[in-house]
């Protein structure tokens, strides 16, 4: 699957995934009003709306990205109806022929983040028989607990030609609050990107391993020495855009063969239409106002990894 | 929720909560063989055999124990029929007068643990309605990402008056890998557990905090210090009996009112019936199994908090 996503990026010249993560005040009243008309206001009325606000999305960008990244929390916050919702997110993009990264940030220990592997990109045994569910291509994970509580995934993932993303540096204003401490003369985050550099070097695709890391746009001047201390790990990168980074600032994201990095944007590219410079295409237009918004990204971008 | 936790201890002398973690292998044979023959051996036959399974436990334990705590990994292995299970587990629970702390270790930014808090602790609004979704009493974060990753699940749950338990030390093996790392002369979990005291500070009950930390059995040696770092924190102990803890051993996770902790013990009471010492109950009484391996922690414990 790491295979697929370098050539797709490759073929696409598009080192972009695009973050699925609806809140309901971004859908357009139409597509609400649609959804309530026929389930209600209810917790499945939220889901349908999501659902229809995605497939247009999807439908309008999947022949310029290679990935979808669905935040599992904007559904699991409607319950087993968001839950519901995030499935045929994922299916439905799988059919377009995307990618899905799942950003569940899981991480729990042995059999129990062995569970979440079975549930997200593995297969449940059932008496007999087998069976998927939520199915993503990619989940990301976070690192606290250990080797214990990553190890397990790989496992699964091993199995299935799936990978999985671990948080080293996030995008967040606080990240630093614990990732940032210096450790032996070096930052905590480092360290975690040295492990990730180990759990990943038995477990490569052609170039890059299934075994990648979250280094968030805002902080670029550590993407440096990242880079260099996992230098076969794909790093996913959210906090472009909206968060504040640009396409200028990503250059140490990318190797020197222009690849290396995926760069996430949610509210940019999904909630475009509400942005002044997207505003001619209207509410009604809002899918088409994401293509542009990643055609503009696709340009952005190019500052950082054509070389 | 905190002060009726800490009532609930105090009136059954029992620190103790049971995690609902059932893997299938677990569940006995003819509870499987009764929800596959009404439902097949699907997912949904595996998500009722799981609640009939969690279901008897309940009913022999409930006047015995203040609190449950379902590890929702066991359940999302299963996709959404494992969610329903997890849902109706938490819902059956309550109606039983328990306390339900959601071992969903969740963690992320801004809007998005915001989205996690509704679905787990708080209320979802879609258009003029409201709705509750998962519905625990606590629930467990990780901190990797910092206090933005924290403080929008405190502030949910400072309206619904619910409460979280944060990772600080955690129960397995490779725990220590960044968790024991030193910083400034003192490992990172004790600058978590300060930070769990701060996100604390102003979220009192009438004894302890709504932010509670997890300390695994398994570190004894660190629960000392973590104890005095972290005074008003009550503390969630997993890592009882299968994982190795042992009552006399605890002492140090207790505070000198005899409160300030609650161990958890999951597989060592819902798969009771599987261990030599309950055997002569059988796989048909192991709800009876369990409740006896609850009187048998409940006077193990006393070791540890009767001063």
């Amino acid at each position: 699957m790491i295979n697929e996503l370098v050539s797709k990026i490759k073929q696409l010249e598009a080192p972009i995934v695009v973050g699925l993560d609806p809140m309901l005040s971004y859908v357009p009243e139409q597509v609400k009003e649609k959804a309530f008309l026929e389930h209600g206001e209810t917790l499945k009325g939220a889901g349908e709306a999501i659902v229809a606000y995605n497939t247009a999305i999807i439908d309008a960008i999947h022949d310029l990205v290679p990935a979808v990244k669905p935040q599992i929390a904007m559904y699991e916050q409607f319950g087993i109806e968001g839950l519901i919702a995030f499935q045929k997110t994922c299916d439905y993009a799988k059919s377009k022929g995307l990618v899905v990264i799942g950003d569940i940030k899981r991480g729990d220990i042995g059999s129990t983040s062995e569970a979440y592997a079975i549930g997200h990109v593995g297969k449940a045994k059932v008496g007999t028989k087998e069976y998927s569910s939520f199915s993503e291509d990619f989940i990301t994970l976070n690192p606290y607990m250990g080797s214990d509580s990553i190890l397990p995934f790989v496992k699964v993932c091993k199995e299935e030609k799936k990978g999985v993303f671990v948080l080293v540096k996030t995008s967040n204003p606080s990240s630093g609050e614990f990732q940032d401490r210096i450790i032996d003369g070096r930052p905590l985050y480092e360290w975690v990107g040295e492990k990730v550099n180990e759990w990943g070097s038995d477990f490569m695709g052609d170039e890059y391993s299934y075994v990648g890391a979250v280094v968030g746009a805002t902080y670029p001047e550590m993407a440096r020495v990242l880079r260099n201390v996992m230098p076969k790990a794909f790093i996913l990168v959210p906090g472009y855009g909206a968060q504040g980074g640009a396409g200028k600032d990503l250059k140490d994201f990318f190797n020197q063969d222009g690849l290396g990095a995926i760069v996430n944007s949610s509210r940019g590219i999904i909630a475009a239409y509400k942005q002044e410079k997207y505003a001619k295409f209207g509410a009604e237009n809002f899918a088409e106002a994401s293509r542009q918004a990643v055609l503009d990204m696709k340009e952005d971008l190019k500052q950082a990894w054509v070389k």
